[in-house]
């Protein structure tokens, strides 16, 4: 994206840079900034949302995110849109996005989607082409093919860096894996059921 | 949408009625809330952003705007969606969302873009199919199909009532028109002109 | 708490009712307030966070919760506490604060606490009596009691209504279940292992 | 104001430099801080308020702003001054805050100001000295001096950056135009009324 | 300001009326809205700040307000007015705004204002007309009219209704006073200093 | 806490400094962050809060502050917890948070805590062991044991930062003293009674 003419430092992702070296120096808390002055169309631009994402993997989907770390221009500004394809069968599994409520337009095919409310009530939608659906920030949510032909849906989201705590990684698949006892506990099953599941992560 | 099964008042849009009467009472601040123990799929449901809208008007164009008067779901969650139709030619003319940056996918065509920035610069960028592109918040900006089929574009914007100020319809066809002589020195032109543009309104 | 002197309407809970019925009229999409002329220490005030909850349960742990339902005064100020007390080998199981950061205070015992970040890494420590430990917003957490005595914590977290998904329930136990096809994809799993989860829910 | 006492780098404006060069290194996102232990009352001070600006240009007015940039101590504080000066018959041109609500104060004079509704309702009140009025975040709004008399006005703005589009150099005087097209739709007149326009600007 | 033409229903102040009886019936948490389409001029307005407050009182100063109970049109947009006249050796006793930052600006006299940081430091300017000086949010400052001639001021505050803690009146002369054991050892004097202190006021 | 492995710069505190220096280079508006992909437990973690304070002071009080300067994890999170000890007889003195409201758990001893309101208006309440109550943000609040044993207090406060404004080291012990005319008219009282208080801070 944009081009920062920085003569003495440089800033690459979120890391202000020694010119003569590649170890970081310090680290932003949120993302950089750019000159007003100096900003062009190409700060606020990206291209290619009409190219269908691979969907051969075990889910069935893929999400090709539009997020400030792809358009820079951003930063500051609270949103982004993302793309989802489905294969038939596919599914975008149970997650939260902990900074961002999600608005979903179903571009093509059929998908039953949902999400569960601080009181634990499953609310669910079967969605057609030119449907829109609301799934409230902090809310566990899903969506799924639920037909025989693809399916692509178009997500915006609140934050321009929403998060995404994709509940099946964090609970069974996180670098170093949550004690077996909490999950015995939190899942009221036994240990060997939890280290078949954590195994396919 | 949802129903409010209200059996001494009812809330009609932002108004708190009477049930012997249809003369208004309290007029709400923000949009009205519902019992999460009530609320069902269709509180966050949309139907028909697939059909296009009718673009034989002046400008060329058309807007469907999804938002919380249109699923009340979205009630301070921040986020709605637009589709725009643009007939060859069309354009939808400068505006300002007070409220809202807003993020725009080409779904088919070709669009001229742009906004210009609080240093009056002009940004733009021509975008076509699978192209995203930022209007930041609070800026005047505009879209024009510069090719000769249609165009079609979804926005997203993170309000859930984004407001539009459409400068046009501001400055020259407000209902009590801004006085002659304010406009005549804020664009430097004769009385001649500026009663001319009005009359178009 | 508060006694809400109303002749007309009577404030219940976040409904609005007529005297003439119990029949709710107006859902309100906060909490009620209360002229501050009337407030009185007792609208601030809760009492018992000293006697130890009962932690006879599946889980071997238990919560009370001092948030705005307990103490009306806390409408608007962002904040809240909870008590957890643990049995030996006592789980808080895995869940999400949506609305709120939590940090916690160890009054008694050995926990062994942590939180998976959003690049899927667990953090973890081990909590004796006087430590403190902090879950960020958004995130997953929990806390084992590790020892062979019972464990008290004190948490508070920066919200009013901090809100609490609760990873198990929501996505085995959620009433209406999550379509089992859904999950078998999530969690990699024949769907025998998630009905077995879903029966003890 | 505030002397910053940098030893091996200099922050100038907004941008963090290196002693031995002037070409900017780090453009910072908002304005720089100073530490507290080193702030004196010349921080938060700016003098000349008492003295007219010069009103002899097209507009016959001329506005002094004190925000951020002229008191450093104003940042992150969220507001800022200004000061107003109309010749007789001088106009302050239809503009829009995006960051900022706006009220006014006569010191002398009589204004007429106005500002546009997002329904598009002109509401206007000719004010006289020790009068205030209101203008709404993000709304189009303007004033004019309507007496043979020289008018004075303070308006306050909540925040330390407001910004200000005035609609008539963004639309008619942006540096790289407008496409004619597109304001010949817009405001439904002629090519060469429009570029009349635009060569005043 | 407004008139709320509500038939069945009055809202006087923030209190929601029944017409069959003045007893109050529910307390709204904020301000009451009114229908944007009703709205005139009227509803933000005020007049009368160029007429001096009376300072024949012990302080020898005066404040007139200007905020969201006077200029209803306000509510919800962050920002209001005062102006504060002194009589020679007049004082703005210490106060703090809970919500506000305040700037102020002299329009007639010799002010000494000051501030106190949360590191306890004082920071002071002398101010004459044309000045301006900027008191940030939450601590607590003063005025003082150091001149044998009268001085006026104007303040705006980023809060339509900012609050306001005089310290004197807080500490010494609340109704119901505070406990005379806090004070002495807060101040660190015998308790008679303390009870003359509080018999002032 | 966390170690920032910088080679080219260091922060400390809250300077950026050169390692060939220990001048300072540069302040930051808030506070540093770190590469979550570094952080660890440590990063969210304080020991000892079952420490007693040393309460053999005037006011026979202590506070130990577990905020952002003591876990950096903290940064941007907003709360922080306190343990406040009292001697019998001692006191927390009226103080303000003007970042934070407070919520205070009694872990062991008898206090009578207040605060008072902007109506001036004195809130009251005697609490012990297990008691919760809330001190609202930026009011006047103190606490006093009126017992003769020892008690302890936990107190949480919904900002990393929440600052503490003590009135009376404010009022009457700042650096460089608040001008004696100031506070003779703001307590209404002869010189010589402000200057024996101020003697004694």
């Amino acid at each position: 994206m944009a081009s920062y003419s920085v003569l003495l430092f440089r800033l690459t992702g979120r890391y202000l840079f020694s010119p003569s070296s590649t170890l970081f120096a310090v680290f932003l808390c949120g993302f950089p900034c750019k000159n007003p002055k100096n900003v062009t169309g190409d700060d606020f631009f990206f291209s290619g949302l009409d190219i269908p994402g691979n969907t051969s993997n075990t889910l069935g989907s893929s999400i090709i995110i539009v997020d400030v770390k792809v358009i820079l221009g951003l930063n500051l500004l609270g949103i982004s849109l993302e793309r989802i394809d489905f294969a038939p069968g596919g599914v975008n599994p149970p997650h939260i996005h902990p900074r961002a409520t999600e608005i979903l337009l179903v571009l093509e095919g059929t998908l039953l989607v949902g999400f569960i409310t601080s009181n634990n009530k499953l609310i669910v939608k079967v969605l057609v082409k030119g449907d829109v659906f609301v799934f409230p920030k902090g809310l566990i949510h899903f969506q799924i093919n639920i037909s025989v032909s693809v399916a692509i849906a178009i997500t915006a989201l609140n934050s321009e860096k929403p998060g995404s705590i994709v509940i099946g990684d964090s609970i069974f698949g996180s670098h170093l894996p949550i004690p077996v006892d909490v999950l015995t506990k939190a899942f009221n099953v036994d240990a060997d059921i939890i280290e078949k599941i954590q195994s396919k992560f």
